[in-house]
């Protein structure tokens, strides 16, 4: 059986191991102060245009998001985010566990606009009572979102514009970040997100490292103190090196870029596949997932040979997701997209 | 320069390293409902000779304290602790920050005592008020203590038994526990502790793990739903397969028993070398950690070679920690047992 | 001008604030632990048909819902609530910084059902990643609900049945529970909410009191350490003597009853002219608040001489409150009555 | 039985129950937007001498000490207190459970001093450390402290640089403020108190009001949208107007100090007799609250005809607490202080 259920089933590159044995017994100060975790951040902070950012390493993506989300905060606000965002949904209330309220918009299929961030905001401090409700405090944006897609660079400067206008910090959930740069239909570049946004991060886990997330904070006003949030919130890791040779890996030589491409040059032949065999797709996704819905016939005929993770079952059909990673091999694609070619109807 | 200060300063036993370039490309599925976890369950439930015990991995030793402790207590409870319990001190306030108090009993030494204990909760439940009060809910001990010491199979049991008489979980964090169990003086076996403590965790990442830290509980009234508590407080790795391969190498052929033994080893002999020296240590460990009290003359000649961690400089005195790990070298160790051997008055 | 914007414009009925002055002078013990307090928990478990309840006693709503909350759930445990409830929108966080998630289920009219509950706690158990989601651990009512509706008995007694089936306490917000109950269209007890809910709490600010709501616990397994909860979330009253004063002024003689019965009274005449004027409500509500959808002009007209509490205006329309209460006059009803048969179309 | 056991065992002053039975049916905005307290906020900025001070009103003392706290730390920022401040001791673990460690100071006597404060932040920016531990974020003060004690002007003063110095906020909590300014002993008037501390509290409950303490944040800084802090943490009153009336009635006409300064006179009779029948008080406060240590003899001879508070029993002696406030009657300290002169050995 082939697995296409995630983007993490198997362990990391294989350079970023090589380069763990490699560094193996080297004795270094621990909590992330080694020369590797300081290599990393330079690269990071290169690769992001921003020579001042702060760049910090946690070890997962619901880790980050709480951390950061606490240091951002206070009290009495909360962060607004799609009701498809994974901090709302997939986290077990980690935000509301930190004391902040997800404030949930709408969305048809995972993203948010500039216009309902702004109408939010406006709504909230227009309404006269609004001492009695969550202040709306920050944004949470995925990029790619939860269902593979991305923003445009009109549609997230508009949505940086509405961020500043009410001052409210823009934090952009990468968790799958290379998977978005590397699609054919995306038209940002990390300096853009870098720009655009007050905090982000950059996945690690999902694209090639066994583990790991580097937060960069663009704004210095957010960035102080940040190492006592990691620390309170459990994410200082103790062998804080791993994380540093992870992504001094991924961000010399365009290691992440280049197993990024792959990824999703595996999706785009296996959207074809679909697309051309007829499946609907919902949506359809420019990034390293795909969300093809089957009949059931369709469904048990590609079970045969693989994995697939299933969102939904409705009037006989199964909405599922195809993953491909860093780690997918041409030749489990070509098994897929001759099994997707010969499906039945 | 050869590094004492601690014992997370080295990546993780070759073996480890091995076996995970060895599963590299394995897919499995994520947050710990893997084989490897599932090995390492068994392997761990084996060790502890509780076939009923549930046993959970999570990455660190802060992210294991507030999640245990976070999941135990009920919000008007706090955790007793002695004053020198990392959870009070080293945390940044991890165990306050989900909402609960520690409640801390002097000590001279870094270990506290069944009487303490007993007398902590009688007095809070024999005062009239004490429904102003933080009431006591659990007890929390390290085994070795921060200060390298062990509580003894009767110390245990005494304590054991005043938890039982208030109905207050007894937990142990056992960051350090290979170094402890591997000690000379020390006469508990893991299923002693399996059976006298309600939770308790195998650390990992002082013991030769890259990372990871495996929960055991043995009352299953604290185990309901453990997993919600470990996603939400970011403690669940999405490549959780990755502590199962670490805790199946070091729980399988005696590999965790066998290193333990070798840093205990290496400390022992650094002791006896600072007894014959006349050196004062404080307190006098019998494990991992050696606590020299030096003059400025003797740290300043040790420096010269080695680093070592400083706890305190008083009187002109320079309190030290000298630590040895599994990846402590014998050479290391004799060239330190020499510098000590030679050093001025 | 004369105001109907709310049920908490005017002080308190005047019997209590004559006891409060009888008794000014006594002295008493802090904290709820005087003799009124024990006659009016003696009082209102002899209206249950619950000697065995516990009865506490907190200054306001919002402090009443979060200290119910907290007490009751695990961390990893949220509350379901129609998305209208009050501890979702009008508490500005509360219960999210108690580290809990309010769980929202849709309602067109502020009211849910056992269907729709059942459904919430069904499909969160039956997937398979349910960890990675808040799980649902109690379930909140208001009664009337925040859009002056009422649960009937059978409706009731539905939602208690899933409730017992998933384990799961249910707690009735009853902040204006008298004018509930007091209403023509009501078909349940205070005993069948005593015997229904596992606690739920009868409202005394917006009914008569200056301030105090009474929290009725008929869980056993719920009560433990209650008082200890009151005190952390800053609900304990230095002087708890004024909230027994209050209630046992309110429960002895009928007075709660009759007061309630007074203001549904003025809101059922005003209900029959708005009926007869033919202006549409919006819902239809039995209790003593009223939502009719006014026109502009219509709107104009009244607020010469009344002020009312405005919802929303769509489409030119503008949907108000009117709210009467125990202190609402004949002749302000009288009034407003005459104004709305006069109004414009 | 004449009780001397607290001050707040009687209801309220007579002309504060006067007042609100004449305002009883007005009709007023709720939630602390009435005329009553845009009133009670002039007169108390007036005696503070700060026109632009914010005044806010809660219900009670630990919902006020919470709501400050919470307010104006970040996460992993901690209060620092003498070991004996109320929020470390009797607040049932109000602080924590907003997520913040109270920072205790050892105390003798139940003051801290500026070299204290100053050691404990600059040991902690000092340590290399620092980010493993709570980082010290505000200073939390009481005038007079739970022994009956006062802070001088040059202390607090020196108290006041040490928090300018490290950009800590002082918070002084005033539970008995009126008691305190108005000891013989006291050189601070509460135009200082406002001029030297960031947030204090002047305290109702305790002197003279039914409830209700009154927050002045003369940090602008400070003052942000902490009406939404205190609705989240529910202590926002609907009928908010009841502590606006209390405060308007206390602070016009200097009934205040008035009434402080009676009970301070009541208590300086009783220090005398103490002092004249050469009883050991400890310690020996110039406020309301006396201190005596009387022999068991001494304690039941008194117990004939009045309550007193035992602090704690040792040796056979009894440390008691004798409390007078504004409600003392002269005949009730007549009594008394004949008992005293007629004691036993």
């Amino acid at each position: 059986m082939i697995y296409f259920t995630c983007d993490y089933a198997e362990g990391a590159h294989p350079k970023i191991l090589q380069r763990m044995a490699e560094t193996n017994l080297e004795q270094t100060p621990g909590y992330g102060l080694d020369v590797h975790c300081e290599r990393a951040r330079a690269l990071i902070r290169a690769a992001c245009g921003k020579p001042e950012a702060e760049v910090h390493f946690l070890v997962g993506g619901t880790q980050t998001n709480l951390t950061v989300i606490a240091s951002v905060l206070r009290p009495h606000q909360g962060v607004v985010a799609a009701a498809t965002g994974h901090i709302g949904v997939h986290e077990t209330g980690a935000i509301e566990a930190g004391g902040h309220k997800v404030l949930t918009l709408p969305t048809a299929d995972g993203k948010i606009t500039a216009a309902q961030i702004d109408a939010c905001f406006r709504s909230h401090f227009e309404d006269p009572t609004h001492e009695h409700m969550v202040q709306p405090g920050m944004v949470y944006l995925s990029f790619p979102t939860e269902t593979g897609l991305l923003y445009s660079k009109s549609e997230l400067t508009a949505i940086h514009e509405v961020c500043r206008r009410y001052g409210a910090p823009l934090y952009l959930d990468g968790a799958r970040l290379g998977y978005g740069l590397a699609s054919p239909e995306n038209d940002l570049t990390l300096q853009d997100i870098a720009r655009l946004c007050d905090v982000f991060y950059i996945g690690g886990t999902k694209v090639g490292a066994l583990f790991g997330e580097a937060v960069v904070i663009t704004d210095p006003a957010l960035g102080s103190d940040f190492r006592y949030l990691i620390k309170q919130r459990g994410g200082m890791l103790a062998k804080g090196r791993l994380l540093g040779i992870q992504f001094e890996t991924l961000f010399e030589n365009g290691l992440y870029d280049e197993i990024s491409r792959h990824a999703v040059n595996c999706a785009m032949r296996i959207r074809r596949a679909l697309e051309q065999r007829g499946i609907p797709m919902h949506p359809v996704s420019p990034t390293n997932q795909q969300f093809p819905v089957l009949t059931q016939a369709q469904f048990d005929a590609l079970s045969q040979q693989f994995v697939l993770d299933i969102w939904g079952a409705e009037d006989g059909s199964r909405s599922c997701r195809i993953c491909t990673s860093w780690a997918t091999r041409e030749e489990a694609v070509d098994a897929l997209v001759g099994a997707i070619a010969s499906l039945p109807d």
